[in-house]
């Protein structure tokens, strides 16, 4: 039995119907499996383990922040990608282990390299040569030996949406492998940063293993050429990138290809490979649900006006996204319908011409595979509230996140005092 | 004195020096200028007056939801352009009087219609057939007479971002005019909805009359063949639209320019006119202040890296939108940078190649112009906190929205009771 699949005419997420949360919550709000999440851990992990003998997979929060979510995970054994000082301490509130914490990002600041520091955390991947001098000054300071890596960019086309690709070199993430060699020497010489990895990203949502081999082939040789220099690493951070199934003409890779491709060129250097998957983990465990507050018949064709917007699930708007609609209630689709929300913005459209069975205010859709990027990308626009996630595990339910009520979004507000 | 300019080699908001506030509260931050929130207030309220005998302005909320900026507006005698409930609700505790509120959205529920019926708000704009059906249903059971207006869609190219052109035919906004003018005639004959008025918009930040032009000829045409029908209206409601200057190739008309052609097509009817406008009033009132985390050079550019992200500010990375970037301390512009943020993403870019003095690490940069959709569009992307934001009157400034903390953004989590 899937995790989301219909029962009896109605839409379920495991054992729990879809229709009675609507009951309990006023919607849009975000349901995630539990049971998808661990079925996504753990063929990842296996196939992580059926090709290499070492390995650590690093939960990329910035998917998804819910304490929930990364709970799951994490007690699963995944540690924690992150990319802002907000993220290492969500990942040491949910008791994520310091060393299994790795630090990305092109705009660390001096208080975020500070905090990394002082928890220990198990690696800080540098993006720059200035990065590194200011690493090493706070290093010194704190009297502190501190695990690096260099991002490298591998300048490799990720076939991707070009706002999610990061491995170009025009792209502001990362060194090229000219300066890594000489930023490596340098690591070498320091006497509390310890180059112990290599870091490499190709983008977000790959479909293909292509681009992987590229990137990996290039890591390899980078890799040979620090032996050379008498660099010896431990670790081979290779990010995320593993694509998921949006829609029907969507063929992901396997986590089986993908982690062939990575052996091939890797895994004869004995390090241990940080995994940093995001989408892959929480996108298909989410949905988000909405209630249909009208149809609308023009004359040109019907649109399907949701209570959720652009506020709730931005990647329609700033990625062309395509998130599948189902409804709630079973029937054979069709009516073509234009998915809208309440937004004042022309780019608020979930979708266009999408196949539905004849829908009626009130009734309950959900929009699929939104587990990553959707919560973690909400926003107030419109004074809209933040919405509730509901954790699904069996026939048990639980609120995760509360929706965010007027006087919370109200909350930060205070009047000049001469207004 | 422009209200922000160089004093002494730094750059300062009215009276306050950017540097005096980046001491005050950490980086980034809004600012707002209060003098130039009211002269642009002044500047379109007295174009609207020279040309017109009796107007409203509603200050549209979605544009920047600040407490203080709204008051700041309101004070002046604009009321609100309102897209939710909670705009709704936000207007009403800033002390909007209720007639003075225009509610427009195409999905507004039956929550937020009822809300509005019951606080008895100036105008409802019907953006379907199937939402007058809803409303008309709510107005009968709240025994309320509710004033309405209908939104026809002129079909005009707004020459604009497609992402917020509004006036087109296959958008969601609106209805055409064959299906108004039956809409209408059910209108006229209802017992419990009373129209009053006319609703047009085009779309935003236009910069040439020539798409207001079209469209209010349009709208002058409707209206004469309603009152042939024997709808004769009090209002007409033609939205907002007026464009800003972000760089100095935007040539935007001015509002003398547009109220000329406001009223050579629409002043004759003896209408009350309601313009929305939000970006005009807000846009050139506030800056972004934020901090150069690091300088970064690379073989082909050097990246500003700074610590304000797309969280803070997402129109760069959802309409391609410019912002100029200035350097708090006053230099001679000397090298060209790529301004970036922080976060995970390559459209996570604020300017390519932008001219700036040679900069380094904890020097203070200004996004400009960023006064409209930049809080009200912020998010926790990167589990990045809200920043702050400051008013500023003269000598005066004062913290109008605090930076959330990283126990906030927490507040609204609840692990399930079984993890």
């Amino acid at each position: 039995m899937t995790p989301f699949h219909y029962q009896n005419g109605k839409l379920y997420v495991e054992n729990v119907s879809i229709e009675a949360l609507g009951r309990e919550e006023k919607t849009p709000f975000y349901v995630y499996s539990e049971q998808k999440l661990r079925s996504q851990m753990r063929t990842f992990t296996e196939a992580a383990q059926k090709y290499l003998s070492s390995f650590q997979i690093c939960f990329a929060l910035k998917s998804n922040a819910n304490l929930a979510v990364i709970k799951v995970l994490t007690s699963m054994g995944a540690g924690a990608d992150i990319v802002s000082g907000g993220e290492l301490l969500l990942a040491l509130r949910v008791g994520v282990p310091a060393d299994k914490i790795v630090f990305s990002g092109v705009g660390k600041t001096r208080e975020e390299l500070t905090l990394a520091v002082e928890k220990e955390i198990g690696q800080i991947n540098l993006e720059s040569a200035e990065e590194a001098v200011m690493l090493e000054d706070i290093a010194k300071k704190a009297g502190k030996k501190v695990r690096v890596a260099v991002r490298v960019n591998p300048d490799v086309d990720a076939h991707t949406h070009q706002k999610i690709t990061t491995g170009k070199k025009e792209n502001k993430f990362g060194v090229a492998w000219r300066e890594a060699r000489s930023l490596y020497r340098n690591l070498a010489a320091s006497e509390n940063l310890i180059p112990v990895g290599i870091d490499v990203h190709v983008g977000s949502q790959l479909l293909e293993t292509q681009p992987f081999d590229e990137a990996f082939k290039k890591t390899a040789a980078i890799i040979r050429t620090l032996k050379e220099d008498g660099i010896v690493l431990e670790t081979i951070d290779i990010g995320g990138g593993l694509g998921v199934s949006y829609q029907e003409t969507d063929k992901p890779c396997s986590p089986d290809d993908y982690m062939k491709v990575v052996a091939e060129n890797l895994a004869d250097f004995g390090c241990r490979i940080i995994f940093e998957p995001g989408r892959f983990l929480v996108a298909p465990a989410g949905v988000l649900v909405s209630r249909v507050v009208r149809t609308k018949h023009t004359e040109t064709k019907d649109f399907l006006v949701l209570d959720a917007g652009m506020n709730d699930l931005i990647r329609p708007a700033i990625y062309d996204a395509y998130h599948a609609v189902k409804a709630v209630k079973e029937a054979e689709p069709s009516r073509l319908y234009d998915v809208v929300g309440p937004i004042c913005e022309s780019s608020d459209v979930f979708g266009k011409a999408r196949k539905l069975p004849e829908m009626k205010a009130g009734d309950l859709v959900v929009l699929e595979t939104a587990g990553a990027y959707g919560t973690s990308m909400g926003s107030n626009y419109n004074f809209r509230p933040l919405c509730a996630e509901f954790l699904v595990n069996g026939d048990h339910f639980a609120i995760v996140r509360k929706a965010q009520t007027f006087e919370e979004m109200l909350s930060l507000n205070v009047l000049a005092p001469w207004l």
